[in-house]
């Protein structure tokens, strides 16, 4: 199977970012075709604009095939400048921006510095909440625990440190981990400190394989990273899970959004 | 001022996340309105979906305005239902998906643990640097160093963890932090192991009262956290910074969506 190759143009008076995330959720999902990005961020003048436009038209001579513009620009005059240019367009401001500013009656901004900026409290908690996952990655304390949104639980390396990042970054959740480990499995049972926690409360769990794949990136032909070690210790915090009634989710096949998405959906059920 | 609120209602026979990310970038740019979302995401049969119409239809009649509904649902007759609501629609896959399924010559998947998963190659650089980024916090190794496509420097706090890891989830970039102490204000020269990538290698700095509070929090009544401590560092650094060419950014008033886009232009000038 031959790779179609397409060159994806991102435009924007603003930061680009709201296209550009459109765009790694959409064209993620055509297979066998490899997307190379473009950024035109910024593109707030006449000038940069028409110097935009010629690239982009270079491109499509260069390529031979049209270029997929996602653009943002909420000024009409550059927006028209553009759209001269012979590439296919995903426009955000016309087709969402617009129709919603008309259905809120309000106008959509685009000061740099504060509609993502510290003024925004949405923003805040975003980065509180990855400020909380960061701090709190592998090692809380009890008030820590009891302040989190969601904490996950699970063996070394079974994806719980970038499931609450994304968690935070995505949701505003504030997600705490505690890894399960050997002398938990000794004990066998749930570390006391995570028992006023159950509803709040996650597993991960992970094929061994890949378990022992991950670790053996880390620490080569270390116990830890033992194929045998690794088969004890997913059997041993499965066993607790399922004893001790927590619900757990395998990370080997999911993608961190899956995983975040299913997440949200049995938080919210146990709210 | 009173503050309208609207219901948003993100719907998917998928995770919902591109339409999440696209509603969190479109609606976060109006401002003095509080959105409250509600997720429907694995909205893959016809029965999941007329309870999501009742759904609604329910939060239309209590708040006597129309929701807005963000959806992506790449089932026509499942899409159909939903359109029955008495809501404000923002479809991606009528606007955007089907024009593109026809520019590509290709078909939009939707195969849960393929298309985000493990089998794709851009998620896996995404999850890659990221697990850089996090690896590579606040203390390096040459070898480290070397394999970053960015290395950030700046006093301890000045943002470059956050701001890293959001270079590694947004734009799959290997991002490594060096942070800026006393002895290296001391000594009054750059870290000699940074000398060999100042092609990228960028600064962020912070004012130094913002400064003040972030680390107050961290370490109340401390050194560290003083006023006077902070200034000295902040001024140290930008000193330092100025001699050895480095370009570097104020975090104080830019959100981290910002910095990281025009990081990502200055490294594409130093490339």
């Amino acid at each position: 199977m031959t790779t179609q190759k397409r060159t994806v143009i991102y435009v924007s008076d603003g930061t680009g970012i709201t296209a550009e995330t459109l765009g790694h959720g959409l064209l993620s999902q055509f297979e066998g075709i490899e997307f190379r990005p473009l950024r035109f961020p910024f593109q707030d003048s006449e000038e940069k604009t028409k110097d935009c436009l010629a690239r982009i038209n270079e491109v499509r001579q260069r390529e031979g095939e049209r270029p997929i513009v996602i653009m943002t620009q909420t000024n009409a005059d550059l927006s028209a400048i553009l759209h001269q240019a012979d590439a296919f367009f995903i426009d955000l401001f016309d087709a969402f921006i617009a129709p919603l500013e008309q259905e809120l009656g309000a106008r959509y901004t685009r000061a740099v510095g504060r509609s993502h900026g510290h003024a925004n409290p949405e923003y805040n908690s975003r980065i509180a909440a990855m400020n909380f996952a960061l701090a709190h990655d592998d090692g809380v304390s009890d008030n820590d625990l009891k302040s989190a949104d969601i904490i996950l639980v699970g063996v070394s390396r079974s994806g719980k440190t970038p499931t609450s990042l994304y968690l935070s970054l995505q949701f505003s959740l504030k997600a705490a981990n505690y890894p399960l480990i050997p002398e938990d499995f000794e004990r066998d049972q749930l570390p006391s400190r995570l028992q006023p926690y159950r509803n709040k409360l996650f597993g991960l769990t992970i094929d061994p394989e890949q378990l022992q794949r991950i670790r053996t990136e880390r620490r080569p032909n270390s116990k830890y990273a033992s194929l045998e070690n690794c088969r004890y210790e997913v059997a041993a915090a499965e066993k607790m899970m399922r004893r001790e009634g927590i619900k757990w989710f395998d990370t080997t096949s999911r993608s961190i959004e899956e995983l975040a998405v299913q997440l949200m959906q049995e938080l919210n059920h146990e709210r």
